[in-house]
């Protein structure tokens, strides 16, 4: 299976173990070749999303079930009856999905009643759940650690109890910044088989999370295939099938069909959803102001709703209803930014901080009912505001993880917003941003392939591990000098296996470099073979790397000055440091 | 000629006019449809680098000769007599360069005695001249805040009279943040020719300046074929060719190999010159125990020099005969960093910063002489390390211009490092960093191709835009505004107009949704026809875009509060707004 493959030949799958509690956390080990001076370099084990790989017909092992079950608080039921329009109207005509999904089905299983199934009821009861422990070893961190940022509410472990086939993962900003990647059908294009290809792919190049935001045909099928194929947590936009439901009339929404839509997916397995909840009636005609009004489909979708109603946003009015739901699968809210910013140019305005003050509500009315929430965030917004937006989401929020798309810091760029976003993705996950949702290369533009979700996954793991270096995460630096080292030892086959896309990378050397030797030179393509400075380094510390003859360089150093300053001292000229006055310009 | 040929069919090429001064500055002009509702939308005249075009065989015309002619300062000499080891042993070997230029060559120009001709010796003298104006027109800004600012030495105007073909353009903190793009052969691979496309191609996507770092064959004639052809101003460093000069063996380097270097760049019309003068010989120790030594090539060149005759650097013991030249010809400074950090474990470390002090002290030094100078910076830095960068060169250098390489904010992405360095680089931008050196996807793995060229000046226009908008540039936000007013009127054809790279982005556009008609489509591909965000919002403004129908919905909404207080009054209960007490989680 093409998924299988590792990215490189240096790279394997290894496990961290905690035999005293049975788990096996999978990761990436890569292996390096020796230094010039014949020293080991230990391999470097890195962090894995890929899970153990599977046949896209069968699906992955549910290896979280008997975690689940021996917690004996869940019971498994007959669940909500399959009905064809879940997957849109051709498949009403049809009688059957394109590609109906045959491998293995869970019986759905939710909490019994009176009873709380999330990991944040378990982390408030102080609850070690394997789960966090789980969590603790791929983070390579103290599990109290883990469990108290959940029971506070400063982080999540997405993992519906109906998708067992998913490696726990945390998302908080106390752990590695995370990224998501957003795939899915759409009216104009895609296909099932495409769309798992997708999740394999994104997962692949280091998705912590996937969102499936299909809104085309076969929308439950398409999402059964995903989940049971899937070691990350999946996360979907609801409303956007529920409007399927109604032909796409957005009037026509009601909260029955919308409870009815989230029963379906909290029963498949989805581990997160954006729920709007946050745009309010009085909150929208303050966006008609803007360049460029609402662009989140979610909220223009409620925004819709209450404006054809006059009503106030049946999510926000039921929002009690769902925290019940949500807590009997342990689905996590991701309150939806319904009002975000199009466009630098409506950044920070009085609509965003108004939903923001109304998530901020939310957020705490979800916790009352222990259910797990992040928060979602911009958008649009020039580089200098961006921190404001986590620092204020931060404080209102008490902490609730902030999960944003991007920020995009200017809008001129169409075709290259993978690049503009993540300028302002790594500057707001350095402020406490845990989780960023990729934008790739056709954002604005078209419907992602197959290259745009790795560039995208690749640009945002860039963003993503750029701000753990800035936050001083511990470890996250080790694959900087890991490859640094390389670097500078002329292990170019090193280079390649440690870096986030070792082919491209090989490939450009390649380019320039095509024969087989170059790759163990001791020069590049840039200075070629005369003169290297990367040697002449190599020389300076074969001279100088021992103390002694730092100290005897240093020695020659001052004499020279010594004999500067007699020269000096008897009137002569000669270039020492001095302070030159420079005279105002007229 | 393809150089000639506008990014897009929109654009056209226009002029901003000073009639008093005979001043005609070119720009773009990007032609807009009209809104939907009929009104006209004003075009928008942008920035632009790419000069009136030339044949390369021919070169541009010499229009700064006048201005230069005009102060009398200047005269012309007999030069230096051209030696064929300035293009290399093959050139001495075949008895020419492989091209020779054959276009019109200007008889070199320099200060008569005793004369300064630098921009900032007549700015300090209070003489506005016509590149001053020229700079203004460009700028959209007052003359005397350029005159006022090259006099401080906070920025320059890079133009050697022997370049008059050039187009005055000003770095500095209080402008528009600038880009330069590096090009050049090396001993493996590239043709004059190459060069020279590269060259055009780089100025047309908006690169400011173009350094030629050539060092491999035809190295005079490459830099001549590029000169001629160049509207804005090029950059070298000298002290390669210098080396090639010596067979590539940095100890045989001497002050008078180097003096004569310069002296034939100076004549050809290079505008700035990297000068690796802060290598000390008391720093050079202070690398050995890096994790990447010294990566620039200058760097170790001049400390291979020291140490194999552990001497001082001679481009610091000659600094002040160096500024004698530069003076005559108007030649810039850029004090290269020799010493920057090649990893971000190495990044603002002693090594660094002992030579930024030194640089410090030359830059004050060639104020003495009126010289303008730019003070290069690194490299790789981890992003919270980054704003430390600008603001210590910023006070030490009493704010000459900084020009900084990304930096890199993280080592592992060989392959994308226009992206780490692009993140780097907006941040170093924002907090004042004057011009940016833009890294390209071979950056540490081959030598840029026209492709890279491309990819590289369009990440870094948007690093420096990004920057203007952080710094609120007056006027930086209207392209923004006018592509997010293009995008919320669904002119697919503006969008792309307005866009960094229009072809990409209706390529991208046209993957999805090929046909003509979906360019006027009022959808796109993300939503399909049924549902669009987008078009929701219109609805919005279009119910609410008046005050009074605004004002109507905040009754509304408050009627809805109102009632719901006295609901919940009675007793009932209802979703309201209101602080829960979250307690402590044990």
């Amino acid at each position: 299976m093409e998924h299988l493959q590792e990215q490189h030949p240096a790279h394997s799958l290894a496990f961290v173990e905690d035999p005293e509690h049975g788990l096996k956390v999978p990761v990436t080990e890569i292996a390096l070749d020796d230094a010039p001076n014949g020293e080991a370099n230990a391999p470097l084990r890195v962090y894995r999303t890929s899970g153990p790989g599977s046949d896209p017909v069968m699906g992955l092992p549910a290896f979280r079930s008997a975690w689940i079950a021996e917690r004996g608080d869940t019971a498994p039921y007959e669940g909500r009856e399959r009905n064809l329009l879940d997957d849109g109207r051709s498949a009403v005509r049809r009688g059957e999905a394109s590609a109906e999904w045959k491998g293995a089905k869970p019986v759905p299983l939710r909490a019994k009643p009176g009873q709380r199934v999330t990991q944040m009821h378990y982390a408030r009861a102080g609850v070690v759940t394997p789960e966090m422990r789980f969590v603790a070893l791929r983070e390579n961190c103290d599990v109290e650690l883990v469990r108290s940022e959940v029971a506070a509410g400063r982080a999540i472990i997405p993992n519906n109890i109906n998708h067992p086939e998913s490696e726990p993962m945390i998302i908080g900003k106390a752990f590695l910044v995370k990224i998501n990647a957003n795939i899915g059908n759409s009216a104009v294009t895609s296909s099932i088989e495409e769309e798992v290809d997708k999740l394999q792919w994104a997962t692949k190049w280091g998705a912590d999370t996937v969102m499936d935001l299909s809104t085309g045909d076969d929308i439950h099928t398409t999402r059964e295939w995903i989940i049971r194929n899937s070691p990350v947590p999946i996360g979907t936009v609801p409303i956007y099938q529920a409007l399927e439901k109604v032909n796409g009339d957005a009037s026509a929404l009601t909260w029955e069909i919308f409870r009815d839509t989230v029963i379906e997916q909290c029963e498949q397995g989805v581990d997160y959803m954006t729920i709007h909840a946050g745009v309010l009636l009085r909150y929208v005609p303050l966006t008609a102001e803007r360049v460029t009004g609402i662009v989140s489909r979610g909220g223009s979708i409620m925004a819709g709703w209450c404006l054809a109603h006059h009503e106030e946003n049946f999510l926000y009015t039921h929002f009690d209803e769902l925290c019940e739901i949500f807590a009997q699968y342990d689905v996590a809210f991701s309150l939806g930014d319904g009002l975000r910013p199009g466009s630098t140019a409506d950044a920070n305005d009085a609509a965003q901080f108004a939903e923001l003050d109304t998530l901020a509500e939310l957020t705490k009315r979800a916790w009352k009912y222990d259910v797990q929430v992040m928060v979602e965030g911009p958008g649009h917004i020039p580089f200098h505001l961006v921190r404001e937006n986590v620092e204020r989401q931060q404080e209102l929020c008490d902490g609730a993880p902030f999960y944003t798309l991007g920020p995009l810091v200017t809008d001129v760029a169409p075709g290259y917003d993978h690049i503009t976003s993540a300028i302002g993705a790594t500057e707001i996950a350095r402020y406490g941003t845990a989780m960023l949702c990729y934008v790739t290369p056709k954002e604005h533009l078209g419907l992602p392939n197959k290259d745009d979700v790795k560039t995208g996954v690749i640009t945002y793991k860039i963003a993503a591990h750029a701000a753990d270096l800035a936050k001083g995460h511990p470890g996250a630096h080790e694959r900087d000098d890991a490859l640094s080292k390389a670097r500078f030892e002329f292990r170019w086959r090193d280079q390649f296996s440690l870096s986030l896309d070792p082919a491209t990378a090989e490939a450009f050397h390649d380019e320039t470099l095509p024969a087989e030797p170059a790759k163990t030179a001791h020069f590049c393509s840039m200075c070629g073979p005369k003169f290297c400075s990367m040697r002449i380094s190599q020389d300076i510390r074969n001279e100088f790397g021992s103390k002694a003859a730092q100290e005897e360089l240093v020695d020659i150093a001052a004499g020279m000055r010594q004999k500067s300053e007699e020269f000096l001292a008897t009137g002569g000229k000669v270039y020492l440091p001095e302070t030159i006055t420079v005279g105002a310009p007229e």
